[in-house]
């Protein structure tokens, strides 16, 4: 069994430490390094305790260049602007890159401008970078050297619309996404507003018409329609750990539509997909049951009094929408099974 | 000071317990019996352990006709059907009803009996019975006999939608209605998907297309709108103990419209409401902020994108989504100041 | 009905907020200033959602002396050593203070200084300082100048053992004191620590045999037992907002001594204390019955089979654990019932 | 690599379904059946939805002989008093049978009686069984018929007391634990007192001096003392899903024993422990650490001023405190590697 050596950069954000966990129970990788800005020379264990007895190095400092002469890969769940601003060709020629931030998730580069309020530093990059949604870009992701692993809430998004929208059952201008998130999805930054008493025993919207996953979403389903499609989307913060919601709302594109075509939609776009759970009719999707895996549970209903459909998915938004999806990615670029290090049973309760 | 007699039927229930609640601290009333068909004869402080010292009566049998002899009001937190099959014109000789299950709230009877799947026994008294949604019926909740106490997301989505179909300013057509409940709201029956262990670390849609608060919106938007409005509406489980959020999503009625002729028609109607908090512009109602209390914040985004308005709406379920609105309209009805027994402010963290 | 005017110093932690909650409840009270450091010129209202419409005043920087020219009474929620450093004999000739901070609280100067690492500003006001632990100590409070406010832990630890204590049931030096608090205790600075999914679905003991409240309780316990009492007290952090659960454990003094004996204890010290609610036998204290108010729930179990007696408390640790006690406290000073503003029934769920 | 074929008995409860996860990723296993009294002829997965995609089976009728006929190992994860009634050596000579409830854990079939007041129907095997404490008791499990899987209460409390209570260094009369545990461990029955909004934002004690997990850790510490030991036992609800967390109290055997001593007896009991993580001096065990493994983390503190070691530990009460070790004990039975299908690492946050 082929095996390969991976590092990551950022590993003490809650995206990294779940990128460890789920390496560290993969059996072709050899985790080397857990780089850390913030961390360098402290153990990982000491800050992730769940990791005592897994992982016995310290992190070291996050250095690219370095990182690349030795792994076959490396993950960088770092802030926004930090990858585009250190990797170079010379880099791409050493080792592939998994980027879990949106430096190269968006094609336009004044879209991702204005939406970041960043300079982005490497530009020449975007066109080669592969957007990591892997049931949609599967066989452009297996040669590809950089992969854009795309953001938590678009993941759910994607996989909700993705079939409706590329069949032309819903009119995708009327699509509203209500999305709800748990907190992890917040970062591990320490600011009052994520503090335990803040987030328990409330709800929230936040980001409202403005969230920075909105044109990244919009560009995916835009090559989904054929067109330019604007829509509504709004991410709610809810007090829980893990896992994402999406809502999705949307006209059907003739009212003669039912159950059935968006079953045969989606059946023919993920009824093989591993990772991909189409739910049966009365089913709606619980964030508890895809816990802790890369699942995506997908259920939705026909309402003929409104004429819409109601879409409803749910992912865990550190696996399938983070880490998990950029494993299913390494898996990809190195010709692993797919779900290979990601077999494990959701955890419940 | 005047002072009046009250009971409850259904105290042990969450919105009858926090009708005790709020009606031990109310200085104009005086409670009488704690009706319950499950714990008659047991000590009410031995259930609500929040109430031991200020409650020291056993819980009573639940009879309406008895209880209409002493009280000057008898509020029914009761199963859907419960009241009108044994409500009558003698009753309402005798005392004022304020009711908290939906008995009474939809004017079309075959409406209400389509959507709960319930023979309705007393439907002679529907047309009376009027809709206590405070803000909006005030002047013909002062003279009623009984009152239809309005239901927690209708309230939550009627107060955050009513100005703007009022002032035709969104298509009512395209309103897409997003809500987000704590889990009191489910009750207090012992039920295995009401468990911590099954809520907690989770979210879920529920009752897709097919809740029954939906009619209720729908026959009260009408009325705003002077005509049929037909929406979707959709529920959430959220793993907290109270809050409603709306997040609801119309398109503008002309795309000339914008932040201040909004903001305009909510001042109008609820400007000088006292329960109700209009937040400044870049402020989200969150549910952490009423808690406890009979306060509803509302807050909206005009987004230029998608020419829709993103309204978002906060309240407690259990107060003015329930037992609150019910002592807001026993205060109607007697003449007491709107707000007695309604001062507290919200409890947070 | 006499009214006094009140400021706060340190108003936008958890306990000054408090504080502001239920002074704006309090019908004798008016709030003057909202002082902060962090936040002075902020309106308050923005940081704290739920005071919304209650209080439209920026915080103010927080200045003692200027202060106590105008108020009445100032409280004073801040760090270990910040009041000791500014508290002179011409601020307590002006304005009463009541200090939630541990500052006045001990008597011998060595030992807090040791335990808090803080060399002391101003010793010469520690013994004039009246403990605020209301049921004990209300003679000596009520002319008092300077009340040192009781710890939160201490609080309950305090009314679980004292009357065991005073009246020699129990053996003092064999007193476990395991206590549970909810997260709010850990105040609002943002810690990564404190972080919503760094706290929630976790227990963990902290401070075990090092925590800044030992001290406390042990040389009050030491006036109750009249000689020096040393124990074991470990605090655990909860993932809940509010409340501290106390589980004592002692040996008895006697073997014979009986569940009677120990209820006529309790009932001599607390039986007719309004705040402290002794509960009957086979009911444990629980801490959401407590929630949101000043009351103190005791209950306690004498296990044959070891010799030892079983104590348990729950308070809500912002309210009878800081801001409530200080209100007690300031009731006490100003000849009001002691009871006033602190009437609200425990909110639950 | 040998597999084995294993049918569960009691799979719809929490530890059932948790054994379910396990074995469901476990190498070795095949599972052949899921009984269940309450949903049997219901789709398995339909209950735990966490499980859909990988259970298709639906659940069957709990018959012990039938599956004694075809499966190795038949786990029991049912009401105490379940096994006792059907268990019988015909059985026992065609399978192993693995139980989580308590029949066959307490020598002692009066204490049992006394206890959990059930007369036991099969005392002869009361001898036979082993108590599957795997650190403990590993070469009593390995040829073992019938394994009485330890409580979760008192798995976490022997290995915390165990090596204090062995090398003498603490005296076993002085004992006093006081656990936390998630509400898991309250299973799955629907009762009020279990409901979301009834545990959530609260702790409290229960069964206190009573619990029946008292007399099993009596009778085990009673082995490793050598004598007769009684202690104070206290079980404590925490508002979260999984985890035990033990704080307990003893005297130290003599003054002069140091944190060297102690350390040593822990080293030399669990050392080379794959399960158990003996945490450095100033590292508190916490549940979060440990969730979703069958880990122990183990730290303590010693006291001067007391004289007391304050000792800590941590688990999963579904997975050390249930199905892992269950798992474990089987691992044990059939010779396979001991951590097989138990090295997943903790799920964090």
């Amino acid at each position: 069994m082929d095996t390969i050596k991976a590092s990551i950069i950022g590993a003490t954000g809650y995206a990294g430490a779940e990128l460890a966990r789920l390496l560290l129970g993969h059996p072709q990788v050899t985790l080397l390094e857990y780089g850390s800005k913030s961390y360098a020379g402290q153990p990982f264990a000491g800050i992730y305790g769940n990791l005592r007895s897994f992982v016995r190095e310290d992190c070291s400092a996050p250095e690219l260049d370095q990182m690349a002469e030795e792994a076959d890969v490396v993950f960088t769940a770092t802030p926004q602007g930090y990858l585009s601003g250190i990797l170079t060709e010379d880099v791409l020629n050493k080792t592939k890159v998994i980027d879990l931030s949106a430096d190269y998730r968006i094609k336009d580069v004044q879209t991702y401008e204005a939406w970041y309020q960043i300079s982005h530093k490497s530009p020449q990059l975007i066109q080669e970078a592969v957007y990591g949604l892997c049931e949609i870009n599967r066989e452009k992701i297996r040669p590809a050297r950089v992969i854009a692993n795309p953001g938590c809430y678009t993941t759910c998004s994607m996989l909700s619309a993705y079939p409706l929208v590329a069949e032309k059952l819903i009119r995708p201008e009327t699509l509203v996404i209500d999305a709800k998130s748990g907190t992890s999805g917040a970062g591990r930054g320490a600011k009052t507003a994520n503090l335990y008493c803040e987030v328990n025993e409330s709800m929230k919207a936040y980001g409202v018409a403005r969230h920075r996953h909105t044109p990244e979403i919009e560009e995916q389903l835009s090559y989904a329609a054929g067109k330019d499609v604007v829509i509504s989307f709004t991410p709610h913060l809810a007090p829980m750990n893990r896992g994402i919601l999406v809502t999705a709302y949307a006209s059907l594109a003739d009212e003669t539509i039912g159950r059935s075509q968006i079953e045969a939609a989606y059946e023919k776009y993920f009824g093989s997909e591993y990772f991909i759970r189409l739910l049966p009719e009365g089913v709606c999707p619980e964030t508890r049951w895809v816990e802790g895996s890369n699942f995506v549970d997908i259920g939705f209903v026909v309402d003929p009094r409104t004429k819409r459909v109601v879409i409803m998915a749910a992912l865990d938004n550190l696996v399938k929408g983070a880490a998990g999806q950029a494993v299913q990615n390494m898996n990809l670029l190195f010709g692993f099974a797919e779900n290979a290090g990601l077999q494990a049973v959701p955890l419940f309760p």
